[in-house]
Formats: C-alpha cells, sequence, structure tokens
C-alpha cells in the first residue's frame, strides 16, 4: 500500500521483453501486500502510482510524446504479469488500455492523434462507465455541448483514474456517443458500493453521471454533429474479452507461484504407511497435481498468445479489416476465454490439496485467487462463449459483433 | 444471531423421519442468519442453545434419561440438514455426536452408562482437543488424579461446549488415556485463534491445558489404573470420516438451495440472438448445469446413505466386530467422502456460472459453501482415501485403523 | 458359446438374495467368453438358453406357475450382475424384463394374469419392436383381427426371442394398439443390420413386419375393441431407463473387475527413479485412479438402488400413482442414468491407464466396456437428462411421460 | 487401399506452408478410405507410396539431394495434418523422421552427411526396432563387422520400411550401438503380431533379428571401434514425446472434423417440449460440446506449437546444447502431451453425444479416434509425465534424459 509506491525507476524499458520484465518488477512489489491490501479493501492510489512510475501507463502511448509505442501483443503480458502480482491492478491496467485504445475505435483521425498525445505525456490512468446491460446514459444536446446525465452500475477504476469514457444515446434519436471527461468533477460521483468476492480493489461500483458537460468537439468520431469515424469500428469485443482472459491467466498463475512456495516452505508430509516421503513435495500425489495444472495453465497461455497474434494481424490494417477475420479472431479469443476461466477455477480450488490444511488460514489467503477469477469471469456466461466456438467449429460461423459481450 | 435461539419446542420428536424433520427447523432457522455470523466471526452461543432446545444434542442419549434414543444413520441425517442451514453448526452437531459418542469406544462399560446418562439430562455439548498431528498432551499421575497439561493446535467447539474430551499419554509410559473435563475452568485457555477461510463459526482455535485435574476413576477405560476397556474400540475412523462427509454434503446441499433460490428470484435471462429465453430458469445451460450438479449431490448423498447401513451393521453387534468388517466399512465412508469433496467443490464453484455476475456480490455471499468444504475437506487428503479406496478395489486389502486420520 | 449353455441348476433361488447369487453364477460363466463372442458377432441362442435354465427369465413371474416372483429391486440386480459378465446378455435380460411387465402397463386384468402364467410356464424370452422414433406399423382392422404391417429400425432381441410385442396405430385411428406374438413366423423378418460399435450381441436389428395377425382378444387392453386397460400406464418411462442404468452400471463393474485383474497379474512396474516400487498394484497412481474409479461407481450404484426403492414405492400401489409421484421417480432414475454413463464410460478409458500399453492387444479386448457403454448410453441425448433433473432441482417440475424418451 | 496411391504431384512445395498444404493434400486423401483400411488390417504399402511420392518422406532431408530442408516445427505440422487424415500413417511418417534425424543424435558428422544423402536421394522409409523396456539385442564384434540378434517386441514400420534401425548392446562391453541396415533381409523376420485396438496399420509388430551384420564404419558414431559422435545426444527424448503430441492432436482433429461432418449432415434434432429445434446443429448441448472440444483442442496444439519452438531453440545451437535447456523443452513437451491425450480421449469420447444413436454404427466407424489414441497414448504412463511437469513447477527441476521414455 505504501511500499509498492517507491520504486523508482530511472530508464525505460525499449523492447517488448523489457517492458514484461518490467511488468514483473511490478508485480512483484504488488504481491507483497495484495492480500493485504484485499483484506483491507483499500483504495488503490498507491499502486496506480506505481503504474506510472514504472511507465506501463503509457505502454501503447506514441514513442515520441513519451509513450512505450508497444503492441497489444505486449500488453496483453504486461496484464498478466502484473495479474500475477495483484489481480485486482491487473484488471485497472488492462481496463486503462482498453480506454486508452477506445479512441482509436470509435473517434476521428484527428481526436485519436490528440488523445493519445496528451493521455500519454500526462499520463492519464483511464476508466469507464459503460456497462451495456445498463440503460444507456441520456445525453442531451446544447448547442456546442452536450450533457451526460444517468447512472452506470459498474465503473471499473472510477475512483483512482484520471479521466472516464462515459457513452450515452442522443436524446430523441439513435445515435451512441462516446466522450471522455475528467473524473473528478461535480457531477460525477463514484459510489463505494463495490463489495463483491473477488477483484476487491478494481473499484467498479456504480457511479452517478449529474449532467456531465462536454464539447461535442470531443464527441467522438463526430464531426458537425455527424458520426464520421475510422472506418471499422467492430473489434472491441475481441479486444476486451483478450484483456479479462489475460489477467485470469495471471491470477492463476500468482495462484501456481504462491502455492508451490507454499508447498516447498511449509506443507509438512503425509504419512503413508511404509511410503513415508521426507518431504511435501516429493508426495506423488503433490507432484501429479501441480503438473496437471501447470500443463493446464501453460496450454491456456500458449492459446491466449495465439490470438493474441490474430489481433495483431488485424491491427496491422485496421481499415481494411473483414467482419470474417475479426470474428474468427473472436472466437479464439472465447475459446481461450474459456480455457483461462476453467483452468483458473480449478488452479484456484486445487492449490489447496497441496498445500494442506493449515493453508487454509486467512494469515495465508490463498482464496484470492478463486475468488478472483470467480468473479470476475461471471462478466458474462462462458457458455455462451462455448457455443460461439461451437457455432463456428461445426457451421463456420463466426460471432456478430456486440456491445462488450 | 438471535432469532434462532428464541424458537420453543414443546414436544420431542420420536421417530427418526421426526428427528430429521426437527432438524431441518433447525437448519432454516439457522439459515436465516448464517451468513452474517459467517462475517461477524460470531461465537455460536445462541446456535448451541438452539441445538439443546431442539433436542438434537440428545439424540443419541437413552430415552430412559430424555435423549431421543436414534441411531447413527439418524445422527448423520441430522447432521447433514443442520449443515445445509449452516456448514459451521453442521459440523459442531457432528463432532459433538462424535465425542458423545466416544466413551462408548473407550471407557469401562460403567462409565458409559455414568457418561451417557449424565451428558443427557444435563444436554452437555462436547468439545474435544485430540488432533493427532500436534504432540500429545502430558499426564502425570498424582496418586487419585491424573493431572493434563500440554496444547493442542485445533479444539472444535471448545468455547461453546460444556465439556472437552482430552486426551494424553500417561508420563513414562505408553498408555493414552482419555477423558471427559468441564471446558470452563481455569485450567483451560481456549485460543481465539481460529481465523480460517470456511468453517469459520466452529471455533476451532487452539486450547490450553495447564494442569487440568481428573480422578482415576474418570480415566476413559481405566480400572485400578489399568486399560480394560469394551472389546472393541477401532471403529472411531469411519464414523469420524462420515461425519465430515454428512457435513459436506449438507453444505452442498445448501449451495444447491440457495443457488436455486437466486436463479429463480433474480438471475436476468442472457440475451441470446433469436432464441432469447424470459427467465434464467428456461436457459438450457443453466438447466444442464443444475441437473448435473443435482444429480451428484444425489449419489454422493446415497452412498454415504449406503456407508451408514454398514456403520449399523456393526453397531448391531459392536463386541465382535472384526478388523475385516470395520475395514470394508471405512473403505465405502472413504469413497463416500470423496464423492462428497469432489461433487461440493464443484457445486461451490459452479453456482456462480447459474447465477450470474451480481450472484458474486458479497451481500449475497454465494461464496461460504466453497469456503466451508474447502477448508474441512483438507482436513486429511483426499488423495490417500483415493489410494485406501484402490487399494481396496484392486487388492481387497483394508485400511489399518489409525487415530482419527 | 457353448460352454455357458451346459450349466444346470438343479434347485431354484428362492430369496432375493439368492437370485442375485444366481446371476453372478450365469455372469461368470458368460465372461468366459463374452470377448470371443463379441468378436465373432454371435447371435446369442446359447446365452438365452442359459438364462432360461438358470430360471432368471421368469425372475418376475408368478410363484404358483413356476416364476421367482421377484420384484424389481431384485430384477434391476440381477440385470447388474448379468452385465458384468456381458453387457449384451444384460441388455438381453433387461429388456426381457420391460417385455415380460408391459401387459401391466397396458393390458387388462385378465390379460396380465393369462400372459404371466404363459410367459412362465413356456419361460418366453420377450422381444420387441417398439422404437418410437419410427414411423408407427400400421393396423389394420380385418374383424376378428387386427393385421400389423411396417418395418422398425432396432428390435433387441428379435432373432433370439420367442415371442416379440408389436406396436402400431389402428388406420384411420389415433388408437394405438400393443400385441405380444411368436417371434417365429413368416410374417416377421429380422434383418442381420445390426453392426454397431458396442453391445453386439443383442440382435438389435431392424425387423419387417408383413401382415402379423392378431385375434383383437389378444390386442392389450382391448376390451369389444375398446381400450380399457388398468388404471395407470406411464410407469413405463422410469422403468426402463433404469434397467439402461442398470446394466451400464454392470458393464462398469465388469471393466473394473477385469481390469483390476490385469493389473494384478500382468501390468509390469514403471520405472520411477529413485522409488521404484516392486508391482504395479504399489504405484500410488495406480491405487489413486482404481479408487477414484471404484468410489464413483459405488456412489452411481447407490444412486440406482435408490432409484428402485422409488420404483418399489409405486408398484406398491400402481393403481394409484400419481403423475407426481411418477415424475420424481423419473427425476431420480435420470439422475441415476447420468451418473451410470458419466462413470462407466471414465471407467471404460481410464483402465488402460492403469492396465498398460500391452492392455491395448484385442486379445486382452478391455476395450469391449467402452464400446458397449458408449454405444447404449447414445439411445437418448443424456444433454436433456441433465436438463430434466436441472428443471426439477431448480423449479420442482416433473417430466411429462413419453413414449420411451 | 489403391486410391490413395495415384495421386501424382509434379511440383514439390517449398515454404513451411506449402509443405504443411501438401499434407493435408496427402491426409485429404488416407480419409477417404482411413476406417476401411483399419478394418482390414491393411498393410499400409500404398500409404508410404503416397508419402513418397508426395515429397513427405523427404521433408528433413538436404535441399541439395533433393529434400525439403524444412525444420523440425514443419515436420511437426506435417505430422498432426497426416494424422488429422489416418493417426496410423501419423504415427509411421512421425516415427520416420525420427529415425531419418536419429543419425544426428549418435553419429559422426561424415556419417551424418552420407546417411541424409542416400536417404533423401533414394527415399528411404525407417523403420526401428528399439524398445527400451525389451533386452538389448545383443551384438558380437566379428572383426570388420558386427552382427545384431534378439528379438523386439515392437517395431514400428518395419514392414513397409526400407531401413530399420537397430539398437544393441556389444557383447562383452556396455557399449550401445545404433546401425541402419536394410530391412528386407533374411536376417530380419517381422512378425505378423500387432494386433491392437488402435493404431493398427502401423505395422508394430514384434521383429526377431537373426544376425544382422554391419560394418563397424556404419556403427553409428563409432571411430576405430571407439564411440566418438557429435557432442550432444540426448535431444532424443523430447523429439519422439512431441512426435506422439503432434499425431495425437491430428487424430484429435480429425475426429471433430468427422464428427461436425456427421452431425451437420446426419444427425436429427432431437424433441424437446415447446423449444424443438429444426436441426441438430442449433441444439445448445450440441453447440456447447462443440464449443467446449474445440477450445481444448485449440489449446493444446497452441502448447505443441509453443514446444517446438524449445525444439527449434536448442537445434539452431545443437553442440552448445545445456542439459537444463534440453530439460525444460522436456518438461514442456510433456505438458503438451497431457493436453493432447487428455484433449483427444475426451473428444474421442464425447463426439458420440453431438452425432447421435445411429453415429455408432460400425458403418460411421467414429471410434477410431478413441481408439488410435487410447492405444498409442499408453506408451508411458502419462501419471509420469504429470508428476515430470508438477516436479518442475514445484521444485525447478528437470527430467534428466532417458532411452525413449
Amino acid at each position: 500500500m505504501t511500499g509498492a509506491a517507491q520504486r523508482v525507476w530511472t530508464t525505460a524499458p525499449t523492447t517488448s521483453d523489457e517492458w514484461v520484465a518490467r511488468a514483473r518488477e511490478v508485480a512483484a512489489l504488488l504481491a507483497t501486500d495484495a492480500l493485504a491490501r484485499d483484506r483491507a479493501g483499500a483504495t488503490p492510489h498507491a499502486e496506480v502510482r506505481l503504474l506510472k512510475d514504472s511507465g506501463l501507463v503509457t505502454l501503447l502511448g506514441p514513442v515520441e510524446h513519451g509513450g512505450g509505442g508497444q503492441d497489444w501483443t505486449t500488453a496483453y503480458r504486461v496484464i498478466r504479469e502484473v495479474a500475477a502480482g495483484d489481480g485486482s491492478i491487473g484488471q485497472l491496467i488492462g481496463y486503462h488500455y482498453l480506454w486508452f485504445w477506445a479512441a482509436r475505435l470509435v473517434a476521428t483521425p484527428q481526436q485519436v492523434v490528440a488523445v493519445e498525445e496528451r493521455a500519454t505525456r500526462e499520463r492519464w490512468f483511464f476508466g469507464g462507465a459503460v456497462n451495456p446491460r445498463d440503460d444507456d446514459l441520456v445525453i442531451t444536446d446544447e448547442g456546442d455541448e452536450i450533457v451526460f446525465t444517468g447512472r452506470k452500475s459498474f465503473s471499473t477504476g472510477g475512483k483512482v483514474s484520471d479521466v472516464t469514457v462515459l457513452e450515452g444515446v442522443l436524446e430523441g434519436s439513435d445515435k451512441h456517443i462516446f466522450a471522455i471527461v475528467p473524473s473528478r468533477q461535480d457531477a460525477i460521483v463514484f459510489n463505494d458500493d463495490w463489495d463483491n468476492l473477488g477483484q476487491r480493489l478494481t473499484e467498479s461500483g456504480s457511479v452517478e453521471v449529474n449532467g456531465v458537460r462536454v464539447p461535442w468537439t470531443q464527441a467522438a468520431g463526430y464531426v458537425d454533429k455527424e458520426f464520421r469515424p475510422r472506418t471499422y469500428n467492430t473489434l472491441n469485443v475481441p479486444l476486451i474479452q483478450l484483456v479479462f482472459t489475460n489477467f485470469y491467466l495471471g491470477i492463476a498463475k500468482g495462484a501456481l507461484t504462491t502455492a508451490t512456495a507454499y508447498t516447498r516452505d511449509r506443507t509438512r508430509p503425509w504419512p503413508y504407511g511404509g511410503d513415508n516421503k521426507e518431504s511435501a513435495a516429493e508426495e506423488f500425489h503433490v507432484l501429479e497435481t501441480y503438473g496437471d495444472l501447470q500443463a493446464k495453465l501453460w496450454a491456456a497461455e500458449a492459446l491466449a498468445e495465439r490470438a493474441a497474434q490474430l489481433i495483431e494481424r488485424i491491427n496491422a490494417h485496421p481499415d481494411e479489416v473483414t467482419a470474417r477475420e475479426r470474428g474468427e479472431a473472436a472466437v479464439v479469443i472465447a475459446a481461450a476465454k474459456q480455457r483461462a476461466v476453467d483452468t483458473g477455477l480449478e488452479i484456484g480450488t486445487r492449490i489447496f490439496e497441496v498445500t494442506g490444511a493449515r493453508a487454509s488460514a486467512n494469515s495465508v489467503g490463498l482464496d484470492i485467487f478463486w475468488r478472483n477469477i470467480r468473479t470476475h469471469s461471471l462478466h458474462d456466461p462462458i457458455a455462451y462463449k462455448r457455443a460461439e466456438v461451437g457455432r463456428y467449429a461445426l457451421l463456420g460461423q463466426v460471432p456478430e459483433p456486440t456491445w462488450y459481450t
């Protein structure tokens, strides 16, 4: 909560591997008190500062403005590493990357350039209030400005963010408008009502939007009050689901790392008539269980990496991406998500069997991994992700893009 | 926490079915605030009083002294029902039955009669401090009395019990001695250090035993300082493992009951292009998941019932039981435990998938079931229970009786 | 193929346990060449004779006519035992019991008495041609007689049966009529086209029905050409699904019995650096695997036994059974079936891992168990059985009775 | 059996992708009669000719001698594709690549060059007789020649090979010697005793070696009767286990391809009260099952691809590879194998549930996939592969290289 923030880096990473190594350093710092902060429900101000100090917040930003200039493959790996240290912070950085990138999906080219420059130079930390299962915010047109009003049930990162992405529908039309607004203003109230099983430090509570004013010039993608964005705007879904996938994988990796250390250092071998082992790490069932879990995790990670390659392929020619190409990426991502969730839950449950009864003490806190994955993996039902992949395998059909589902 | 204690029953059940129904009433009362008490870490004084008021504590006691005179089959069902309402209290009543019964396994016939009379008439609630993985308590022989000294890591029920079962080894000998002593005495200090993931209200903290004095006449099974108990004393292991099994099953049942109510009342159907359902309860994956979980739970319950029959068969002729007969019961119980644990953990995890994202709110608290089963099922490694059943299936061998493992 | 038929029993069992023991004797004989007969696709004439000689065919028949007078609980156990020796013959005896009993479900009281007497005295072996997914046979009314014509895709037992149950719809009406007819007549042609993965000896090929004449007096349940059967006629579905369940369980038991013998006698221990075992039966993973499989099988068997109790409860008052009572039995049976299928397939697959590479030789033939369960368990999709149980667990609803699904 | 052999290609692939596409063409030809050949137990002479005609046998051979000059990543993909068409032929080409490559692991640099030239120019198809669980062949030193004598239980590809790799121990020493010898010679008798559940066309029967004479100059790695090979010789194990993994994955892919086609074309939808679908491909459980299976398969494939990268990294500097580097590759390969086997068996079993009862007809033959994977995956116990990965995850230890296990 405090120690984490104090690390100072004097150089910036340049290669992808260096960025991932940086993320690993950040994760190591986060891991030292992740459990204590989870218990305390501590708002992660210091941790967001750590993400800024380490340079990770501007990973995707243009190099000329001080950003890392990295691609999504690297971003996904960074999310995974950070989540291995602290699942909540892994989610925060992941959502941040999404919102940072969102301009590219809906804004005009000029807006994209402007937003990325400012967000990078000023090291904005992004939050968002865009849950599609709520009613939309209502937008009124007041001449040069639009005004957002309403409520959203969830706004991950809200309280610790510099800016928030809002989305609403213009009254009397079916126009959806996105805008980036300062998070700290009287017209936005982040409620302190995120009290859930896991991912407790993501500040995902509800938000009241009481007349947030935005100049029309900042309505993403709008020129003269008409929507004229860049040509593709449908990739958001796969991006976000692969963000989820990667912080699940990170959490699962954190679980294995924590559990193996416990088994090595603290688990007592179980007496087994005539074939007692000197250490728990020599018990066959312990080795077999860890091997099974590790193999499953590696497979899920490998599929997530393959999915990232498909994202890169699309990002290499974003304006010509076809619905088919996008859809096939979405299907592979849906598959990767399934493997991450199934594997993560299994790891979160079975690590106890190889650490032993005393590892159920709250001072050990091994449950945080199951709690974190269990909570966020409910975001949208995995059964429909299976059906989506099945429809592709069976009929060759790809899913329709939808808002965030 | 309070409401529970106020129920007054004016009649006592007589048949087994009536006792089970009584347990179900108790469970319903417990369920109303089980989650709140778990959150508060509330010492279950009122809940133990409820167990007394309902008559459940004397279920196994002789009818002539006001007990229920029931067999273990009924006791197991009662444990299951109570645990469905509150897993911790299910464990407490289960351990209580074990300690109540323990006299029969190690005491002299006269002691058994005396203990059961007093325990029944005075409605003792039993605790115990007998964890075999700790060092034994040390017993010194002071003429007419013996004196217990030492420490045990776990003493389920300690703080809410009337009497506690101690076990130690007589200094300078290899004599193990059990005794029932008043829980509230200066020489016994129950530490408030049970802070674990689940079964939080079982008061399973450590205990300091600082010179507890017991007359030799109350040293279970001893006559003139020599051990002359009833002829068999090896059944304790299967009894206890089937107690575990039944409160796991009860917790799993509570999980399904709670989750199905939530799905019916609160889960929103998921939009599924062209085939939307009007209620979540019509979604195919929801029905299939509940069906899979219910089928597994019924199968595990049915095996636990079969195991109870084997216990009854042994209890029908306790003095002639053979090692083989006892061992075969132990094997079936080990199998039932496996099914209960696997099924319970799966239910505890998958109920979230059919209740939805909002069911992860701490106000809902669906995680209590996974936490409860996950915690206690680590008592001894399930892998060795599998090996035990495997050894029987493959080689026809039955396990050696051991102390509580 | 030959040895089996030669056993002569001079006494008849009387108690349920004796009948089960008799079934076990029959199973032991069948097991000696079950694999060889499967390979040869041998029509089980000798095996049906064995079922007759052993008395098993008349297990359900009235005692006064020489039958066993047993209930369905015993019948289910017998099916399980026989299937443990030979899955195909287990299915044949199971279907036989269904058809033997079918009169009670659709015939008049007088017809029931007459059929059961004759079937018992003459030791009829029953087959049937009633697959509801085919078109119905067409029945024409020719005055005193009705005439069946058509084709059915499957007719288990046809070629080895004495009598066959036909079902059709009376032309120009919606009247369904059942009748028992001699299997060996020119108007019935059993095609030799059952060539499937498993249950190869069940003679489940298609059948041509070319004008089979039946007196109206033998149209089950009809009096003066009107349907006036006994009052309940809806129990057939649960009966049949529990028959399936029990021969799956028997096959799974046969798999474990065969595999454990192989592991004990023939599997070589695997070298494991520094911790080599002297026999495969001491390898931890072998013990754990067998323990897991045995525990699952016992649980599935215990649930099947519980389901049988529900059948008995209905059979104790067949004329007053309610739709609810019947439905609840059907749900438990659907659950038992799921556990039997899941467990059986897992056993059929994993036994190879504990018998070793050489156990894949066709001379060993361990695949017969997986083949047998895999084949018949497709009879109707298990996914819908899960949904059925789920609908009960979630909404308290019981399934509508349907013809054989 | 015949059609397959007749395809003529007039051009050779050059890139890796083209080679994989070629393999896919070969697979499509093989698939047309793979089941019929399996039923017939047909010795795959024509299929080996197809492998030669297509150029696949010389995939790894030097370009200057007409080979493909490809790396192992491509070889693994080719194995996977071929196995998707015919699991047996996938195994044959995989083993062929191993033996083709074996010279690099044990021979002198000069021998390697000579063997690869001749094998490529003459399009040798390799077999081997090196099962390490048998006794070694005995080698006698007869001056300029050595003579191999003995018996091996398994010799995959023997009967259809041009050359066979022998391995033995020089009498009176502990020197292991490998040599490549012509398969068709009087001193070698391939017995026709491979009659196993799956991979039926791999000609894996036993072989008698009755005095096969080999000049000392062809004793791999020997110079003046002393062993002086290239510096590393321990990579064989990971190579072979990843060959296995890839043909399992190919078989699993073939299973999904075959099953989805069946479901689309032939499976009838199941009646489901009030919510009937027009096609089985719209049933939710069908989509969910295929999605689950496809996701698992993709994950396993992705891990196999990652493992191949580790092989390439080693092959990039074969003479400096460390035990650690090799060991870490072996661990990832062991993990990939687990995922391939678990996934393949699950696919092989569950495809029946989404194709329906009629898909169990032997004319459909969907069981071939389960049979093929089940059989070969017993080669060495997967439990020890799990323990191997677990030992790495838990203790950071890598396995010792062993001969082929």
